[in-house]
């Protein structure tokens, strides 16, 4: 076990960011951050593997993990609900390992306030709202009318970025992930006070 | 001319902390980024060339420059004086572009007050003392009694390293470039508040 306290990287962006694919190939850049697994009761998506980028889990189920605070942060975002387990971020972070957690506006300020100076976070923004709306469009897992709601809501959320440490532009993907990988080894270097 | 407005980077390190090599590094790599040229009553060193990294200016012409109020930040070091023009800065910053300054401990501080939010103070660690006496000496630049002086100073000096952004420890050179990229790329994220 070292001395060192793991970093908390909060990754947030508007349904459909993008920040799915980013987040895994930072991953793959870093393997030495731990992804947090979201347990969330909206049913999975066409690809979608359990236990992967999330756990399906029923609303009871969610309720009572709920009740017994076994959930860092939570939401309800588009109809369904989403968490975070405390207990694998507890543990990571005390083994000194750092924490990506792919969570929406509301939860990322949850864990802001938790996380005491530990969590760092970084915003996804689509280059614009047409590219948000393409690759809404693209995923074929919205109505029209789910995919303008999406959007709506993309608009409230994109308001909270001003209140993140980071905001990267997911244009080009490659400099997207650099830019992530820059901050996840730039807060390694930061001067604890 | 950009709306967008630039960084100042301020690299310190003890005396024969390897930060003039890390920096060139830096600057091949983002070629985008701006090095500040010192003054300084200092005589060249074997091997540094006039304009590169320094000007070398009489302790006339230090003073005049000091009086008239062109220097951002100014220093006395091992019995030398050390400065950053003004000028060069605001004219980078106001064209939106980052600059890196080579600067001492009593430097950065200035620069770190008078920049306002717009400086990000990077301090280079050397692995040990150990390994800083060896480089200074490597230098042969200093008698037995400077190489001394200046390890003292380092003592000192690496107790400033805590009211820096980030520490960089200088071990493997290809880590600590990427270290240094890392911070420009992910200070430019930054959200402006």
């Amino acid at each position: 076990m070292t001395q060192r306290q793991g970093w908390i990287f909060v990754v947030s962006s508007p349904s459909g960011g993008g920040k799915t694919t980013l987040v895994q190939h930072l991953l793959h850049r870093q393997p030495g951050l731990r992804r947090s697994v979201s347990v969330t009761t909206r049913p999975p998506r066409h690809g979608e593997r359990r236990g992967k980028a999330y756990q399906f889990i029923s609303r009871a189920r969610f309720a009572a993990l709920r009740r017994r605070g076994a959930l860092l942060e939570w939401a309800k975002v588009h109809g369904a609900y989403y968490g975070t387990p405390r207990r694998p971020i507890d543990q990571a972070l005390a083994h000194g390992r750092d924490v990506v957690l792919n969570i929406d506006v509301q939860g990322a300020r949850q864990v802001r306030r938790l996380a005491r100076g530990r969590a760092v976070l970084i915003f996804l923004l689509p280059r614009s709202l047409k590219e948000l709306a393409r690759r809404l469009m693209r995923r074929r897992t919205d109505s029209p009318a789910g995919i303008q709601a999406r959007l709506r809501a993309a608009r409230r959320e994109l308001a909270c970025a001003r209140w993140y440490d980071y905001t990267v532009v997911n244009g080009r993907l490659q400099d997207a992930v650099d830019q992530l990988e820059a901050i996840v080894i730039a807060q390694r270097c930061r001067t604890r006070r």
